[in-house]
């Protein structure tokens, strides 16, 4: 089957499809015999699997029929019920009718691609941002205006500029970011916020990282710092704010499980998109889901992952800051999954990997973070997946490499 | 939130994004007292639960950390592999590389429109047709050009016509079609493949239902049927057709898997398409899947749902041929889940469901299906769902409701 009648009716968008980095990179952390800081993994170990057993065992004991069936796109109400309690904890004053339910963040984020990108409209990133939003906004012929990001998150300092080219929305990944790890500051939350009211432009919040914080102070969600502002200005319309969040690191990825909360005329429209794209998300993920979490076993739990993810981190530092050379420049997360490399000015992150791989190491270069070019000199390491003697073994590799690299550089 | 940003930045897609019949109807069969022929549900009591239960448990107790990962977009190996060797029993030479699994068939229509239509391409679909597939390409800006069918499917002597203006490619579901419950005959599976070659143009083959025959001699797939002529006719170029089908009736649709067969240059670009859209389909569902299937269950289980459905099919041919009124025609379906009802020229069918509503029972009026227009006196009823008892009373309220308007049309 190699000549086939459909490579000549591909629409423009598939013509224009690249290859994928992150696919590429998942196939690379296949091989068992390499350390790999490349992919996105959750560390296995912390996967409440004997828990999700039961609540497997309870649904479909209980509601095994339910379960298998159809169901509604908006999700299954009494998970959206308990999305909506613990928002409210966390400032984010919600009901079930603002959330739904998406089978994954990326669905979420392809979702709103699909509700509000017109090819050519321009998208306000983050530069460095996540990989993922990049990919789903292209199939919608999005263009990208970028503001830099330091070790407080955006410079909304250099906001303004960029919002005056008209972009469509804000997309801000303000904890832990992927791929720089860096967490905007209460002080810009304010800024973002107050500027984006300034111009009316909304903002896209993705929290995918948000409870897993290992030291600080939690801050409350760009959602709830627009609310207050809004309160305290006596503004006339809420909701500029559309937040999302996902199952994937708090319990498991494989079960494709994330939420989005809007305006409720905003879910509304959504739930019908989302109705042409897959019906709805599997009803079995959903209520076993709510079932591990009814019971306030996810605030336990995510004190396990915290703690494993903490130690990991540590570890990875603490080889950093002995074994890599001082020319380069890593970021000091306070929690999430990744950190993010600066290579001298000069230095191709990418010919770097090809022989890290060599070395039986694996990172992912930077460039592709970054939608309108440059970073070619940043790197992303994930410190959650491997164990810490991995760790420790993985980063001595990559920072003798490193060494090597820089002082042949010179010669 | 009432007046929020967002409404003023929707994408054009989403401004003409009307409200959904499938999802208003959805909503109806809620209600408990209403006999609802409408869904498209398969029955609860045929779902085999306790087996899927002990599919959960092996796959968490011996595959527990890896289930519930991130996994790769094609989808998992053995599942695909399964598909492979059960599609080649159907005469569909394929292998794994061939298949792509998705989060239930509507992502894979979603998946169809954004990898081949541009905004203003004509879909050349039967009228009736799957509402589901209109949604999904409407998203995408598809115009249709329709061909009719009758009790042998579409009416493929009215093909050429179609053909000639120059559609993207021809959307067939050929057995026991939804909405219509009628099967493609082989000899217009044979001219459709025919005419489908001499005018270039491609097929998607839909077949949800295909195991659920209750009488009559299985035909060969489309796609096979596209293979024999190509070796027949010493073709240059295979791989004609793309095959869809899913686990949502032989299995269970809340676990929301189905999967693509395709060229596998097309099912490349597929991969590509999805890992924007939703990474992947949940591993766990995958995996509990190909557990529950693995020894031959399915081909044993398919009895029990075809003894279950033939038994509902008769009962409702037997009810409506008591109590239906003689100016009404209905098609006897040789399986699958849906027959259809056509009322006499002038009568609405959304108008008899409004009165049918006040006496409790539903089905779904068929205009609907009719992407460009007709079938106001069209019906679309589920033999699946209720049980044989319900079936009956059911019927009977709608015969009578029949008999009645058609009466009072002659006062």
């Amino acid at each position: 089957m190699n000549h086939t009648p459909w490579q000549y009716r591909y629409a423009h968008r598939t013509r224009q499809m690249g290859s994928s980095v992150i696919r590429e990179l998942l196939k690379l952390t296949e091989q068992p015999d390499i350390i790999s800081f490349a992919g996105g993994l959750p560390a296995p170990e912390v996967f409440p699997v004997e828990k999700f057993r039961e609540a497997c065992n309870i649904v479909l004991q209980e509601h095994g029929a339910r379960a298998l069936q159809y169901s509604t796109t908006e999700g299954y109400r009494p998970l959206r019920e308990m999305i909506a309690r613990h928002s409210n904890r966390y400032g984010i004053a919600v009901t079930a009718e603002n959330i739904l339910i998406t089978s994954g963040s990326q669905q979420a984020l392809d979702l709103i691609g699909r509700m509000f990108i017109n090819r050519g409209d321009r998208i306000l990133v983050e530069s460095p941002t996540y990989l993922g939003a990049l990919q789903a906004w292209n199939a919608y012929g999005a263009q990208y205006v970028t503001v830099p990001v330091d070790d407080e998150g955006m410079v909304t300092e250099k906001l303004e500029g960029a919002l005056r080219t008209g972009p469509k929305f804000i997309y801000v990944l303000p904890n832990f970011q992927n791929p720089s790890g860096v967490t905007l500051s209460l002080e810009r939350r304010r800024h973002l916020v107050e500027l984006a009211d300034k111009y009316g432009v909304p903002i896209i919040e993705d929290d995918p990282y948000g409870q897993l914080r290992y030291e600080g102070q939690h801050l409350p969600p760009v959602v709830a710092v627009d609310s207050q502002y809004r309160r305290d200005n006596g503004s006339t319309y809420s909701g500029n704010v559309i937040y999302l969040s996902t199952f994937s690191k708090l319990l498991a990825p494989g079960i494709r499980l994330a939420w989005v909360i809007a305006p409720k005329d905003v879910t509304r429209k959504l739930v019908m998109a989302k109705q042409a794209m897959d019906l709805h998300t599997a009803t079995f993920n959903q209520m076993v889901a709510y079932e591990v979490g009814k019971g306030g076993f996810l605030d336990e739990h995510v004190k396990v992952i915290r703690a494993t993810y903490k130690e990991r981190r540590d570890v990875m530092l603490e080889v950093m800051e002995e074994l890599f050379p001082s020319e380069v420049y890593w970021t000091k997360p306070q929690g999430g999954m990744f950190l993010w490399g600066i290579l001298p000015e000069g230095m191709d992150s990418a010919e770097v990997l090809k022989k890290a791989v060599e070395r039986k190491v694996a990172f992912v270069p930077g460039a592709a973070f970054h939608p309108n070019g440059g970073g070619q000199n940043t790197m992303r390491i994930n410190f959650s997946y491997s164990a810490p003697e991995t760790i420790r073994e993985g980063i001595g590799r990559l920072g003798r490499l490193l060494k090597e690299l820089i002082r042949d550089s010179r010669t």
